[in-house]
């Protein structure tokens, strides 16, 4: 049943805005007193720094060989191989803000020589063989929402480099409502996944914040986690089996729900980010659609409170589906910026959590939970912030938008640790980031919450809200340094779901050691001897 | 804080009886009702098949060079290469029915050429070099429960091989009480990882048939998986790091309780069967110890609504810590072997259920539990029959040693797959075995229970009790090829926690594909380029 009628170019207009997130007519302006209060805040003027328009945009002239054009075409088809400038430049860069600022900037020189739109697995596969033979780089392209530079176009010496878009591999390949699993292949977006699964009573319960654009394949291929991972787990844990195109050949893992048949060779296709290979569908684990949504809000008087309550929480195995806790910076700022959940309150910090299930069991989960968060000192603060949270989910995006365009930069990272390492963590890398981001005695705004735990630890997710500096993108790779090496010092991973792309992998080395390198080379190298497949992502170059 | 302060070679002599399972002391005899009833089902006569003593057993000379044992000596000293016939009887082979029968006739020709007893991970390293260095392969020692042939003396071509026993490795390393985690050594035993656990208050909760003799390492090695695994999870689920020792170097796996940074590497060493990499520290999720541990007899009117029943609790998030369903032939064994547990009645299935937790999510758990199953068909039958299995649990390998000295072969194997496809594995596996195994129109016992459910689907465990052929191990390797070649062909895992070793390496091609075998192999010739560790397991030869 596929859902691709429509030919590939013809959408490709109703894809995000070419330069920021989401849909352009979702766009809109940062509100005046949200604007003066950050104004305020960080010392700046009134300045209005707008993208260049989509028509000044440099984008050089496709260096793909006509041999390697006319291999392609022969497998997909010319009207699935794209030069045209529009969606090459569609196809350049992900999401970070780096990648926005440059895209804004007008500089789409790293544009795909081509991008190619392959319609099944055995397409995939050939054209990788292709790409093999004719010595052109592939990268690979879900949703287009990475934010640690996956999507950048590196030719790595290769002749050429093309944008693997997976959208026409967009089908419900079977679903089993015994065993609830669904197979699915990887062009598949977020929303029409759930749609499609919504018709059968069922949903993947996996709500990360590119949801609105994201693919299914991505979400494996970056081990990505959604906000409702303490109810329904992050994605590499609803994995069940991957079929993997390589240029070596086909790859189907995954026979059981669980095995001791030796390694779990699922776990090197998990968050190998096109490095290794393509999945080219998924068998995912899902969950019958809940019969009750109920968010609720409550109030901690402190970070450290708020941490030993969804610590006892999940330890407990009483955690809500949805549990995040922002911290104090975080906190006053979502109260000043958002009136809907501000009640006047002052201090403390909110958390916000939401449980999914049938009527028996979210009575049962809410009891267990309220019961342990108000012997930790939280106060219930009613449905109304729970809802709010949830109605307003996928906006933040939206927002960073906005304020590039008033001179303010926005990004995020994030970490994970154990929760005995949480709060020295938090207090480094916000440390860090203050110390490195300061201008003229202005601190930049450093926001963090816990959204992901786990019985052992958690995550951290920061935002950083600075003014706009003069060279914004070497301003953010110091911060970035010092934040990374700040998490590295601490014995944390370097991302907890954001995934390794670029901007991670000098960090990789502290992340699994020199072998541990060694050891995805040499995969590597089984797989791809070529080296064709996402050049420079994830593995860090010999020393 | 190491707990091993006896030297190593007096420690030998409290292990597991020479040819089969546990403590010689608690051996019984098979109680003449029991056998009694084998024999009139089985249709034999009365038969006496002893081992043959210690004294008969057949051991070539060691074929250690002098200088592979100097260079080993030099490591470890002098007292820590074992060379002594006890010893090298003590550590050959595992505790399959086929490793015991081997021994039980005498034969320990495959005896390792020493035992070399390491005190820590740089020890480890350094016999690796070493034996690299002079051609050696190496077998890791845990517990020596394998019951797949992982410990199997092969050498493959090199000039000896020694048995790598890792019990002097034995410290409780760390214990974070905040973040519930441990780190453990790998040759500390089960059940005295549980008692240095419990005195701070902790439990793994890990508890397979295997627990009174197996190791840490040798859990995850082989991707164990517990009777509590509902509720405590499999072991690979409790891995959150890792050190490893390769003859290329030593690894250290895992940052954090979840993370983006790539491929996650644990994941191939864990399930590695010595064939990677020697496991020399894990750090491990714990629990506190439960509060109350309460276990429950039910029974279904058949296997089938029995399978629907677990599967409904496991899919809603209800299921106990401990559920085990048997079929119904299982179920009628037990009654007519187990009179503790009988109560009269006749046909359907029983069910375990344990529950273990705090008093809140007990009381919780049992409440949505008991709904579900009644639902489904069940009947309570009272706390007995669950106190009676939880006394008995690790009693039924000694039972197939009883087996086996009055003419009756025993046998266990295991898979998983999908709640779809469940019965018709089971139909299929069980006709296969019955097939094979009947002898002059007596059928073997053929028994079946459910005892590891998770939301996609759920291992199967068979029992098998014939009439001991004149040549049984020809007898069971023919039952086994045909079970095993029904699993595959229903699409099902060769093992769900027994591991690979050499019994289900055949069918590792069938489970991983030909590109998943070459990958593995890759990995190894990267961290063992020699081919020193645990040759001949887990990885299939070249086509």
């Amino acid at each position: 049943m596929s859902t691709s009628e429509k030919p590939a170019g013809v959408e490709l207009a109703g894809d995000m805005s070419w330069c920021g997130w989401g849909r352009p007519e979702l766009k809109t302006a940062l509100p005046e007193a949200a604007r003066a209060l950050l104004e305020q805040a960080l010392g700046i003027g009134r300045l209005d720094t707008p993208a260049v328009p989509l028509e000044a945009v440099r984008v050089g002239p496709s260096r793909l060989s006509e041999e390697a054009r006319a291999a392609l075409t022969a497998v997909v088809g010319a009207e699935h191989v794209l030069v045209d400038r529009d969606a090459r430049i569609r196809h350049t860069r992900g999401r970070s803000t780096v990648d926005l600022l440059r895209l804004r900037g007008g500089d789409a020189d790293s544009a795909p020589d081509a991008v190619v739109l392959p319609a099944g697995h055995e397409e995939v596969l050939a054209v990788l063989r292709a790409c093999a033979a004719h010595a052109v780089a592939v990268v690979p392209f879900g949703g287009g929402t990475s934010v640690v530079g996956g999507l950048e176009l590196l030719r790595d010496g290769l002749q050429a480099v093309i944008s693997l878009d997976l959208r026409r591999l967009d089908a419900v390949v079977a679903v089993d409502p015994v065993s609830l699993t669904a197979a699915l292949q990887p062009g598949l977006r977020a929303p029409r996944a759930e749609e499609l699964l919504a018709a059968q009573g069922l949903t993947l319960g996996h709500f990360p914040q590119s949801f609105e654009h994201a693919s299914i394949g991505g979400f494996a291929a970056t081990r990505s986690a959604g906000q409702a991972s303490s109810g329904y787990g992050r994605f590499d844990d609803m994995v069940l089996a991957l079929r993997v195109a390589t240029p070596e050949g086909s790859l189907e893992l995954g026979r059981a729900p669980a095995s001791a048949a030796g390694p779990d060779l699922r776990q090197l296709f998990v968050g190998s980010e096109g490095v290794l290979g393509v999945i080219t569908e998924l068998t995912l684990r899902v969950h019958r659609t809940p019969e009750v949504r109920l968010y609720e809000g409550w109030r901690f008087p402190s970070f450290e409170s708020g941490i030993t309550a969804v610590r006892r929480l999940v330890q407990e195995d009483a955690s809500p589906t949805v549990i995040r806790l922002s911290d104090e910076s975080e906190t006053a700022v979502n109260r000043a910026l958002e009136s809907a959940a501000a009640d006047g309150a002052e201090g403390g910090c909110d958390v916000i959590a939401g449980f999914e299930g049938s009527n028996a069991t979210v009575t049962a989960a809410r009891t267990l939970a309220t019961a342990i968060l108000t012997s930790k000192g939280g106060t219930p603060t009613g449905t109304e912030p729970g809802e709010a949270w949830l109605h307003a989910r996928y906006r933040a995006p939206y927002l960073r938008d906005a304020l590039l365009d008033v001179g303010v930069f926005a990004e995020t990272l994030e970490t994970a640790t154990s929760w005995s390492k949480l709060a020295e963590l938090h207090r480094q890398v916000r440390t860090a980031l203050e110390r490195e981001l300061t201008w003229e005695g202005r601190p930049p705004l450093v926001l963090c919450h816990v959204s992901h735990v786990y019985p052992t630890g958690a995550s951290l997710y920061f935002t950083v809200v600075a003014a706009l500096a003069e060279d914004p993108i070497a301003q953010w790779s110091r911060a970035k340094q010092v934040a990374s090496d700040a998490i590295v010092a601490c014995g944390a991973t370097i991302t907890h779901h954001h995934a390794v792309g670029i901007d991670h992998r000098d960090w990789m080395t502290a992340e699994i050691g020199a072998l541990g390198v060694e050891i995805l080379r040499a995969v590597k190298q089984r797989v791809d001897p070529r080296g064709i497949l996402n050049p420079g992502k994830l593995i860090p170059d010999p020393e």
